[in-house]
């Protein structure tokens, strides 16, 4: 039993930000989409910075050519991208990065911050 | 600025174990229906246990009737049920649980377990 | 076997920022400091946000006066405070905020983050 | 701002199980300790499966030598060991393991729970 239970712990945890959460929607993006960027992002967590789209879709209900599809697509709304990387042996790899989404993210709660402070503003000075 | 990365940190996270990325597909659920049970459990973190459906399809790119849906079917399904509780002062109220589908994952986790074993097992007879 | 598996499910995860402890020392404390910092976090996240020294302490190498001492110093040192509430029913209550420490956490990021810039800087115009 | 932001996100978190934290005690290490433990264990999720004394201690509030006689104290408690590894090109290297520590946590942890299924036991029969 113990074995079965270190096995279950060593499989991990994947740490999302409650923000990606409650704000994808206004990146618009579907819940599939948030998913393959999920997979891409807990991939990468475990070591795995460029999944090809069988590995990802084998995890999803949409198979190989559904998910290169939505990856060109994602890669176009700009919440995905594409990085060289060189390793410490010179050899040359590509990698995602989901510094894009990250950065939108941001823009997303600053925006609304924002709105909400020129709320509370105006709620003052009536 | 300092206050903009302050709320942000209080916006928190949700903590997923990954065999629940891995194996949802073996739970015969989709994308979205994944999400739903991700944001209800999400909702539960932080400190509200029965949200309505209005408020978790305010988050998702469904409706509120096709929520509604959702949430039934899951039921169901046999993912997610709502049990009885009773507050401090007697107040009786309804919350969401999660366990059958932990208990769904544990089992999907076990039977692959048991299924590698005996494949490692035939491998050592060979 | 599975029934244990859940209830260690059940148990839950603390997640803390790298950036805590990666600079806890640069806020002057010791590593006793920061559990006991961790401890509170931890109780608060699983529904009790004032936690007796006796309860902390049970879970410390520090006995009950020890830990009341230690609680004081960190209000002292402006690390953590004890903030009033009322519930719905109009009950007064006090809970412990961390609030201070991540502003403290960010100020001591930011500082870290200004002086990498200033030595870029430095670097690129020389 | 929003680069400031972008760069406390990417730092990430490290995610316990609420278990260590209960429970640590009961494996006979104190606070200092752990942490050493938590340090290795966020380095190695980082990427750094084998940090050094000095790359550990510049983190603590010990130095380096304090450090290595903690690790080695550590090591002979059983609670973390170093193992030999391959790179894809053949290299060796070494690199720790919690594996001893978590497999302590679960001994633990289905002590207490047989400990408490008695107690249920004798109260039902009662």
């Amino acid at each position: 039993m113990k074995e079965n239970m270190l096995e279950w712990m060593k499989l991990g945890n994947t740490t999302l930000p409650n923000a990606l959460l409650t704000s994808y929607k206004l990146l618009n993006i579907d819940e599939t989409e948030l998913l393959l960027l999920i997979h891409v992002y807990s991939f990468t967590e475990r070591g795995n910075s460029f999944p090809t789209p069988n590995e990802i879709s084998s995890l999803m209900t949409i198979n190989s050519t559904q998910c290169s599809d939505m990856l060109r697509r994602l890669i176009q709304k700009g919440l995905i991208e594409i990085q060289d990387g060189h390793s410490s042996d010179g050899i040359r790899f590509e990698k995602y990065s989901l510094d894009p989404l990250w950065d939108k993210l941001l823009d997303v709660f600053l925006q609304q911050k924002k709105a909400k402070d020129v709320m509370n503003q105006q709620t003052i000075e009536t």
